[in-house]
């Protein structure tokens, strides 16, 4: 079991073998099971298996591999809409259109995500989380017709895994880079050196840095991957949703 | 598998057994292979095992039991501050002070606190999300002496579970009140009935309701639990230290 967590990896490239319906939805069965918020359930969860929706909707993903090879890809939504719709059928006044009911709905939506996810691996569905949910929800919202208060915060490419899907973990940091005891300790650059010294010296990040004309793997992500001036498109964008979505900021 | 899923239940009460830090290691060490935004491992984990440390955290969760009877209170914080200390030790140009940066490492957060608690439970530890923690991050935050680019974003309550922990899983909607496929397709008045009819029907919500003088379980959730005042309080709140944090809203 804990070799099952301690070898998991993002799976993006995934066996033809359509995931039905009906696998999906057990699995959902017993995601819903996860943890949630005063038991309110403030997420819904989108299912897109359709050839044409799937294509529109990997677009606004940048066509990543994981989006376009997916079985099917799942959004999973903050929702305070259903919850509001039940208060106001049952004279309850809701007062839902702020942040903090955000944040409680996104927690919601990601803990239910990682449930499905970690039970879809237990049955040899691989999945990788679109992280670029967030960048474009705007479009991703108006493709699946999400109305107010229902903002998109995470998907799920998934599809099973190949039969020679290597068994290999993607590496992390040593455990201690991440955990502290009783009070955060802050990182010198004896540590910050020592902690990511594995990382750096890997050979396929050698590789990465040479490949993108870098001085330090650190460039890559600040110039590639996530430089400042996409970072600042992309907050605008997507706290511009929220609010229209009904959520004060 | 699958029954284990669909029976979890959050842990309120525990053993009084202490849950070890060699224990809580090995658990995180686990986890920390659930995905994370381009391997970066946005978060970062603090224990509170200690008596004074537990009782001041949990007095910032307003005493709920979960957290006053846990072994540790462990709090998933929101972290760019390693990674950025690591790209300023290379000449690289972080970009992260905005609120997309936040919106990554609180879902990284939150991904491994899951991923963290499910591998808890499979151990026989209980876990109980305390929410709070976005209540009161500035308080918490001050107790654990969080740098800038550091936001707790949720806590998890552990200790092992009782010989005697019930089987039983909490109600949860039907799972079609959560899936759409293709498109959301909206609520009416007669999809909330529905959705909602065996929740308000259980005897001890119909107790619940009696018990605090309200006309619906809707409106205990409004009235009583999350109302808005609360919530906008606690929203402008949280919008103040994300920002004192080092994130621009």
């Amino acid at each position: 079991m804990d070799n099952f967590f301690s070898t998991r990896h993002s799976v993006r490239v995934f066996d033809n073998r359509p995931v039905s319906r009906k696998v999906i939805e057990e699995i959902l069965k017993a995601a819903i099971h996860a943890p949630t918020t005063g038991n309110m359930q403030l997420y819904s969860v989108i299912v897109t298996d359709d050839v044409d929706g799937k294509s529109k909707l990997a677009a606004q993903h940048f066509n990543q591999p994981a989006a376009v090879n997916a079985s099917a890809i799942i959004t999973f939504c903050a929702d305070y809409n259903r919850f509001e719709k039940w208060c106001l059928a049952r004279e309850a006044k809701p007062g839902f259109n702020n942040f903090q009911s955000f944040v409680a709905a996104m927690l919601d939506a990601t803990i239910v995500a990682q449930q499905f996810s970690v039970i879809a691996e237990m049955v040899g569905i691989g999945t990788c989380i679109l992280g670029t949910t967030t960048y474009n929800a705007n479009e991703i919202g108006e493709l699946l017709s999400l109305p107010s208060r229902v903002v998109p915060v995470l998907s799920l490419a998934i599809g099973y895994m190949r039969d020679d899907e290597p068994d290999s973990p993607t590496e992390r940091l040593p455990v201690d880079a991440v955990l502290h005891y009783g009070k955060y300790s802050d990182y010198n650059d004896n540590d910050i050196d020592r902690l990511y010294a594995e990382k750096e010296n890997l050979p396929e990040n050698v590789e990465f840095v040479k490949e993108n004309g870098k001085k330090s793997l650190a460039q890559v992500f600040t110039d590639v991957r996530y430089p400042k001036s996409n970072n600042e498109i992309f907050s605008t964008k997507f706290i511009e949703y929220i609010i229209k979505q009904g959520y004060n900021l």
